[in-house]
């Protein structure tokens, strides 16, 4: 990572997997970003966040429940006076839950949970926090998280395209929905984000061991996480609106 | 229409606008079908209904709201009754609300319930009477409405790459987000019912002047579900797992 090129960043879901070890890299950096802030919907019963804040004492944990507007509204007055009127560089929207259900065991509620989780709750986030990421976006010029990004963390499932053949072995009617969803909500906040120089994109981690990817997954945290923060690092206006994975492959809708 | 090509079809949300001519059109065709089943949340209010029973008395008119599954399930019990063991050969998800929402005035109730209508209640339409397309399907050979389908009305504004410079001027964070999700639920519910023979596809009627599409839009209800009528009377394998609009065009996801 460029000296300088992160400056501040917020990561939702950061208890564990992914986004435990996003902040944690991030904080080990020899460039971390000036202000990292790491959000948990129960920051209290991550033995992952406890241990990071005693190694990265500067990292600001805070409580952070991505499915409850008055928890995000409580967090964004928290972020406002840690980062001041700089603002906030760059938000991931990581925070999500799984579901695998076929067509025999979805039930509309299966449906409407993930949902929210998957694809409200960062529409809400990033609406919340917009504020912040404009104040950011009005210091820089160009596009990238040098200036201002919403990245939502996506999934090759949410991918309508790629769901057919081999690809469609894995049954989720809940996530795949939910993460094609999202993406239609990285693109339309896109659309709207742009002329504030706010890049959007969505960012698959790869099939990655965590509670969610399981044990047989393809890659370690490390592996995936090392390649995500890569791939933003190197943002640019032409990555906007787009969908990626970890190794900076573009991925079709 | 070929004659003999449509059998049974039932259609979602048949009070008024596309759905409503969708179910007039196919009862004045000189091929229609052996059985249309004309469905809606309240046909008792419903002019246009009561209007189509006096003129075509053989058109079955049945309550069935989509986003009640007691309402799906009584629903199946009557249409069992009537398609007997030749199965249900069609079934239009026609039913849909519409929302303009832009980023500042979408809540996710708005987003909630759009979601609701629109993705998950066709999921569970086409689930519930997924028994009765598969009795069809196992009485004919080859893929299309002689067989057995089902049919997703989707919207172009569910495409996530065509939401983007002129064609993202129209806001709508729900409703472009549900009919993505819905073009997701397509995808998995093709995957799913391929080997059955049940093909599903998701099919755009154009801008059309209902209350839906307003005054301005480009086509008439007329224009559109001739349109439509005639890209469903030649579907084939081909289409399986696709998204058209009314002119048989091919839409990208
Ligand atoms: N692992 C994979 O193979 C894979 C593949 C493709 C995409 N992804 C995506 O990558 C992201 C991270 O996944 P992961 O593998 O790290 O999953 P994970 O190990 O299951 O962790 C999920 C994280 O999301 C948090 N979360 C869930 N609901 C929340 C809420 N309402 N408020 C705040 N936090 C909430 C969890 O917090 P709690 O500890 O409080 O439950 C946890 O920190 C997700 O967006 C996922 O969809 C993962
Ligand atoms: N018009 C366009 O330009 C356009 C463009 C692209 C796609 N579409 C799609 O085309 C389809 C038809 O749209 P339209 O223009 O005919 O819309 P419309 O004139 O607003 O009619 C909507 C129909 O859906 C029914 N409906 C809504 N919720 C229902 C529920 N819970 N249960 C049963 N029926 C329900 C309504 O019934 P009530 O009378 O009981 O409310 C009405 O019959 C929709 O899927 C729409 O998204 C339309």
């Amino acid at each position: 990572m460029s000296a300088g090129l992160w400056k501040s960043v917020l990561v939702t879901g950061s208890s564990r997997g992914l986004g435990l070890q996003l902040v944690t890299e991030l904080a080990r950096s020899s460039n971390r970003p000036g202000i990292i802030i790491a959000t948990a919907r129960d920051p209290t019963t991550s033995t992952g966040l406890q241990e990071l804040s005693k190694t990265y004492p500067g990292v600001h944990i805070l409580k952070l429940d991505v499915d409850n507007q008055q928890s995000i509204s409580s967090a964004l007055e928290e972020v406002k006076s840690i980062v001041g009127n700089k603002g906030l560089n760059c938000l991931i929207n990581n925070a999500a839950i799984g579901s695998s259900v076929d067509l025999n065991s979805v039930t509309p509620e299966a449906m409407m949970k993930t949902f929210q989780t998957n694809s409200v709750s960062p529409l809400f986030v990033s609406k919340t926090f917009l504020p912040l990421l404009q104040t950011a976006a009005a210091q820089s010029s160009g596009m990238g998280i040098h200036r201002a990004a919403v990245i939502n963390i996506s999934s090759i499932l949410g991918s309508i395209e790629s769901n057919w053949g081999e690809s469609a072995n894995l049954k989720s009617y809940a996530y795949r929905t939910s993460k094609a969803a999202l993406n239609m909500v990285t693109r339309c906040l896109a659309v709207d984000l742009g002329s504030d120089g706010i890049l959007c994109m969505s960012l698959h981690p790869g099939w990655v061991k965590t509670d969610m990817g399981g044990p047989h997954a393809d890659l370690t945290v490390e592996e995936s996480v090392s390649g995500m923060l890569s791939v933003l690092s190197s943002l640019t206006e032409d990555d906007h609106g787009g969908f990626k994975d970890y190794r900076g492959q573009k991925l079709p809708w």
